[in-house]
């Protein structure tokens, strides 16, 4: 690719330059959509080994990047500039809200032509070509604009760390006549250390974490989601499981903790769950709150946030004690800390904690006192998600959409080592479909690989939805047959937006939604229709009998190729945790609260 | 729904002065998503006698907005704070770009939580509320923030304005704690007035252009696009008629002049067209430009622009002689210019001017002189286009997407009385088939309101779409349905970016998509099975035979309802001026060019 006479010299192309730093941060796949402005530079993705997922449209293609980057540890999403990346920039808001470490690369105009103002395709047409640049950096940590061969490398070095050490998006301008510019290859990894790391620090932070908890009474871990963007996830189980503290977790932070320990109690909801479990977390003396995300719908209106004098919260690169980070800005590296924690916890023996105690709502006793349902019962909120439960396996990961999926799953008993991946603050309704495609793509590369996280990769990749958010991004049906991606789709049918009727306009039309007919959705999408190789299965269960009827299905079960299974339930239907918290957002909404 | 105390008061809901502002404008539907933050709002539409369109997605809604503003010169879409906004983003970016008129309502969150930087959904994160507004100033003329009861309706009054005058979008936030604040209705109309307007200056433009053709010898007027945003295409016509001078226009442009006009000779496409044409161009010594817009697709990389100096551009609010508007700050209406325009060129005899000759490719010449195709011959797009003429109505509104169908809809002859909507700046792919929804849903209500647009409105409302294209705001067709909207969709199957592959990379995977079986569209996205009020037509057209039958049905004339024809093309076939305007394209971003 790159000029023969100069590749003597060891040069290589920029837009080279550019894959090949992230194919070292471990990219296996580029997201995106072709257009003029960015053509030249996606020749150097096939012949780099990368898998060009071509998306439908950017921002089905942003979710997927956020998908696989939450799974990868680094996502790539490319568009042109303008039009494309504006389809995107929701997406990557996302990205920087939920914080995964996507790079958004932009096909921009020739260099001359944007001096001048030209007044080319895709511009707003006032001649200044840096609108969508700035409107970028509210959602980007870095931006970079490769006009400068010289500095480029250096540039791009620096705009990928920003992405990975703060697991945000980033914003990267690739100018057309740059694509080829010659730049030295790269020759040692990309720099990752943490600005301010210092280990002696860390080693006395690591001291005070344990001096609290073998000081406290009445200790307890509450997981929240941004844990699984440090890449911590075996080093806090290891924790838990040492420990033995009582543990729960956020909706955001299901999953992370393996729930068959015996000191895992269930999800913590606030003022939306059991008072029991609510009374001991009040009453706590310590909370060892990992990756917290205080956002209204976590914490069911603030009401689970626990008490911040009692609190550690453990960030990527700081602890923070009560509201205090005693760090004279120096930083840790979350990684490194839990190793040692986790090797403190092995060699301490620490006080037995208060027995923690639950109240009737504690999930994995629901689910034994499920009692079985008439084949004809319409299927109902209340049990459903409890009783997928039995639907999962070890290793699955599982996607629950904004809405009743999000709240609903937070009631199941999950297998050991499942990802779930929702969303617990932007809450774009959409996102998880393209974030379907995106994360079954990285586990596909990661099984491929072999990688450490392939115990988390082997299951099914299931997502639920309902009716109304799958419309958001349906063509990313389209982007996972196009990829032959194991998926497997629960459409929860319930006739509309119905998380929005319950928190306003029970029975108004604009909580309807056009009727789509889901099951149509692999045939319109183009499936292949027999293929063995790429099985295709689209059902609907309207009551319990077909549901337990389809789930019992083997090829269901293995959860190869796209399976899409409909799943009606009525349409003022939801969790009941769901219902507590919509009669919040309703009364803030009206009364000027927060 | 105001509160019953103070409607004696007069006073009413702010929510409903909006409305009601918008309603004067002539608006008669919103577009939008719902969302919890916008939903208490959503309650007025209704009983304002205003259709809520309800779409499947934000893009799709903005895009959608965006079409109906080009029709009734206001538009309206809703969406939540943060994710919603920035979904439709680059719709709004388009609006502003081409110049719709569409009013951007944002359903934000409750002034205190704002105030206390409080982490609710939709939020970055970072407590910084006015992130999203900031982005939006770039695409927009004006912004509202509804914090203040008293200020509101002077503020929602100057917004407006602005969205009219400049036929561009504005940005309005509505708390939503604010949509019951009490504020006085509107007793006058909104004022409408335009800066600066003088209209003895005014008169004297008049004059000026008057003089400059009569003392012209070679003058010729050439039609650009934005002369519909003027709402002055009555005016246009009558003074192209009166004055009998040559006419030209670009593919922006173009529908906007009856095209039977004796002294109509159809394109200008600059170097990709007619050198016979462009020589005249080149030889005027006067070109009267209406809304004139030299993007480089719209001018064939910037060859289709006349000389500066023997141009005379017309513009909303002024009028350009050469590179000078001498103005000295006065404005003129060019609704009003046109209107005094015309009347003077009643009652002046002007000189004859020179005989204006075409080329070869004239495209009524080459409509009379085509061949007949077999039955069994392949589609070709050299003379698909061309022969599309015939199966146009008057009164019909055509919408071609950008790519193959922007360039190749040139080369159709229209009858009278057709519109037009195309993209020639911002170029997002995917724009019409929203659009198609916004406008069709814009000309039922013009010809239920008996306007005077109704003429323009009487026939169907036409799309044609690359399957590329269609793919990224597909749910547009469920949009469609869901208002049971007349729409015929001619979808150009040609298995993927052909307008990319043109550019760079013809065989290249990533200018291909996957395969979808397009005509199962109307099916998956629930189209009725048997509603003799909405009836359904999907058809495929693999050669001349089958597409001659079905253009030939009179259920596909009449146009009601639901009509996709998939017309299947080569991949690698395209208009010429298409294929001329590529090679520019490809070789400027190469070579840094502009």
């Amino acid at each position: 690719m790159a000029n023969p006479s100069l590749e003597d010299q060891g040069k290589i192309d920029l837009a080279e330059y550019l894959l090949k730093r992230l194919i070292q941060l471990g990219l296996g796949s580029v997201h995106g959509v072709p257009g003029d402005y960015n053509l030249t530079f996606l020749d150097y993705i096939k012949p780099l080994g990368l898998h060009w997922a071509g998306n439908a449209n950017e921002l089905n293609a942003g979710y997927a990047a956020d998908g696989y980057g939450r799974i990868k540890g680094i996502g790539a999403v490319i568009t042109s500039f303008g039009v494309g990346e504006l389809s995107a920039i929701n997406a990557i808001g996302g990205a920087y809200a939920e914080r995964s470490p996507v790079v958004h690369i932009v096909g921009t105009a020739p260099m001359a032509a944007q001096a001048s103002g030209a007044l080319l395709h895709h511009t707003l047409g006032t001649g200044n070509y840096r609108a969508c640049p700035e409107m970028s950096k509210w959602v980007t940590v870095a931006q970079a604009n490769l006009t400068d061969a010289d500095k480029a490398p250096a540039l791009i070095d620096a705009t990928l760390k920003a992405c990975v050490l703060n697991s945000q998006p980033v914003y990267i301008e690739l100018p057309t006549n740059m694509v080829k510019a010659q730049v030295s290859p790269p020759v040692t990894p990309i720099d990752l250390s943490i600005p301010g790391y210092d280990e002696a620090y860390e080693n006395t932070v690591v001291d005070k974490v344990m001096e609290k908890i073998q000081t406290s009474t009445k200790p307890l871990i509450l997981m929240d989601g941004l844990t699984s963007r440090f890449r911590i996830t075996e080093e806090v189980n290891e924790f838990v499981r040492l420990t033995g503290l009582p543990t729960l977790s956020t909706p955001f932070g299901k999953g992370i903790v393996n729930e068959s320990l015996p000191n895992y109690h269930g999800g913590y909801l606030g003022a939306a769950g059991d008072a029991v479990i609510k009374q001991q977390v009040d009453d706590a003396d310590l909370v060892l709150n990992f990756g917290p995300l205080h956002s209204d719908v976590n914490s069911f209106g603030f009401t689970a946030v626990p008490k911040a004098d009692v609190t550690i919260a453990f960030n990527a690169q700081s602890v923070k004690f009560g509201n205090e980070v005693d760090s004279d800005g120096r930083t840790i590296s979350i990684k490194s800390f839990m190793k040692k924690l986790v090797k403190r916890a092995h060699a301490t023996k620490l006080p037995a904690s208060q027995p923690f105690t639950h109240g009737p709502s504690f999930s994995p006793i629901l689910l034994k006192n499920l009692k079985p349902t008439a084949d004809d019962a319409a299927i109902v909120q209340d049990t459903f998600w409890l009783r997928m439960s039995e639907f999962f396996q070890p290793g699955d990961l599982v996607i629950t959409e904004a809405g009743t999926s999000f709240m609903g799953t937070n009631t199941c008993v999950f297998p050991d080592n499942i990802t779930l991946i929702n969303s617990a603050l932007w809450l774009s309704i959409g996102y998880t479909l393209p974030a379907l495609q995106g994360s079954s793509l990285a586990r596909r590369e990661q099984r491929k690989e072999g990688s450490k996280e392939a115990a988390r990769s082997s299951g099914r990749s299931i997502l639920f939805i309902g009716d109304g958010s799958l419309q958001m991004s349906a063509q990313g049906i389209s982007d996972i047959i196009r990829s032959r991606l194991d998926a497997t789709i629960f459409v929860i049918n319930n006739d509309g937006y119905t998380v929005e009727r319950v928190i306003h306009g029970p029975n108004e039309h604009y909580n309807d939604i056009q009727p789509w007919r889901n099951t149509e959705a692999p045939n319109y999408f183009g499936a292949p229709l027999d293929d063995p190789e790429y099985p295709v299965v689209a059902e609907k269960a309207k009551n319990w009998g077909e549901l337990r009827s389809v789930l019992g299905r083997k090829d269901v079960q293995a959860g190869k190729g796209l399976t899409v299974i409909e799943v009606f339930m009525d349409l003022a239907d939801a969790p009941a945790p769901l219902k507590k918290l919509s009669a919040y957002v309703a009364n803030r909404n009206k009364t000027n609260g927060s």
